[in-house]
């Protein structure tokens, strides 16, 4: 059975931007993982995307597959994106390059060099493309939309845009409280929700055309597909996009779970 | 600073054969790990490779950086291709595409199923290429390429070939005895050292022209440099280059190691 993979960077402008990238001087290492390298886009770059979305940071799972919201995040979004008839026809970049470490200070946030980098990406993804609808995830992303707005290439551009919660926004604001959950995840549906109803007329050409279903209370079956496997690189195992929470940052102190990443093949793979 | 990066698989013939590969039909998993997925192979895919490399299989460190002899065996061979004049103009294929567990049978080895596949990539490499040598690395490697001569393109080839010790066996075959493993370093040099005597006359475009200087009786300083930039995917730290001994299989028994890799940034990067 063939098996269809992402075949990354190879032509410009995204070689060059894969090739040339801000480091330490631009990411501080006391709010980075730069330890981990970059970690750049998921989807088409080859101008067939008409969705594109701006997530946040890589974590553990995107350091191993090497592309951005594989893990429980990703599955959301692309549940999001299918709602919309897009099943395929999508791209992803993140606000951040690198894994975000504590937290980010506003003035590397705005750091010129940073936006500018990252901007390079969007004119190369926005201007004179196809894309039909633009789609951020949590304020950073939010805040990076306008910055690209501001330019003259976003002044000029006039693709609907819908900024909404985060995916992972409830779990990592409710800390394990099962009711605080649940209401937060009501309030993600709901953001969700309407960034549907503002997306949803302006993607002119979907995948698979359907009519719009919004989000109940709560998930619901079908809410979390697979990542399609033409995101991810060539040889990479199903259970890579499949499961989730088989990397984890493991160690007895803050330094050693810097330093670590630990993948655990799923059980339901081998046992 | 710009990093170069290999961008894989993207052109034909190696956009087909990264996305069809034989899986545990023909890799029976009590013999290889298929659960970590094909690895394919590393260095040139664009017609510029002068020298061919036939590995065995890949480990730990090939399964996360997705290019083989990346660990310490890349570095030797690195050092040997170096002696060639060859510091960027080659690419390496391994003999399974599964890191082995155990041991491979005969009949696995030899199953024209796997062959075939094996073969698709040594006919894109070498029918109508620029290859002058071809190096096996091992007997694995070395049956490999008889194999491949004995198809009809195998028997209108006539590069030049050296068999030569795999990289790694003076480790594997000593088990920690240090006068062993210096004989057997011994032993393993005086191999390559065959080799490179073959293979030297026939390299008639070296990257980096150089009289031939043959190997001692032991390793030495510049033996082992690191694996070029160029050959891993984009936005990979330079320590999984320029380190080994960052991804273990740990675990409490068998199958736990073998669901297992563990990754620890080294401390000279992070501490």
């Amino acid at each position: 059975m063939p098996h269809p993979f992402d075949p990354g960077w190879f032509q410009e402008p995204f070689r060059t931007l894969a090739a040339e990238y801000p480091e330490a001087d631009v990411y501080p290492s006391d709010q980075f993982r730069l330890e981990w390298g970059p970690i750049f886009h998921r989807g088409r770059l080859d101008g067939s995307a008409r969705v594109l979305v701006i997530g946040q940071d890589p974590a553990q799972h995107e350091a191993i597959v090497r592309r951005i919201l594989v893990g429980e995040a990703g599955r959301r979004l692309q549940g999001l994106l299918a709602k919309l008839g897009i099943t395929r026809s999508y791209v992803l970049v993140n606000t951040f390059l690198y894994s975000v470490y504590g937290s980010v200070k506003a003035a590397t946030r705005r750091d010129p060099r940073l936006v500018a980098y990252r901007n390079r990406w969007l004119d190369a993804l926005l201007v004179g493309s196809e894309v039909d609808a633009v789609l951020t995830l949590g304020t950073a992303a939010a805040e990076a939309w306008q910055l690209w707005k501001a330019t003259p290439a976003g002044q000029s551009s006039n693709v609907a845009h819908a900024a909404v919660t985060h995916p992972t926004q409830p779990e990592s604001s409710s800390k394990g409280d099962t009711v605080n959950l649940a209401a937060a995840t009501k309030k993600l549906l709901e953001s969700w929700n309407a960034g549907l109803q503002v997306l949803s007329p302006a993607v002119a050409h979907p995948d698979a055309p359907r009519p719009l279903v919004l989000y109940g209370p709560a998930w619901a079956e079908g809410d979390r597909p697979p990542v399609q496997e033409i995101d991810f690189p060539a040889g990479l195992p199903a259970w890579m996009r499949e499961l989730d929470g088989w990397a984890e940052r493991d160690g007895k102190d803050d330094l050693a779970k810097r330093r670590n990443i630990t993948i655990t093949v799923p059980k339901e793979v081998l046992q």
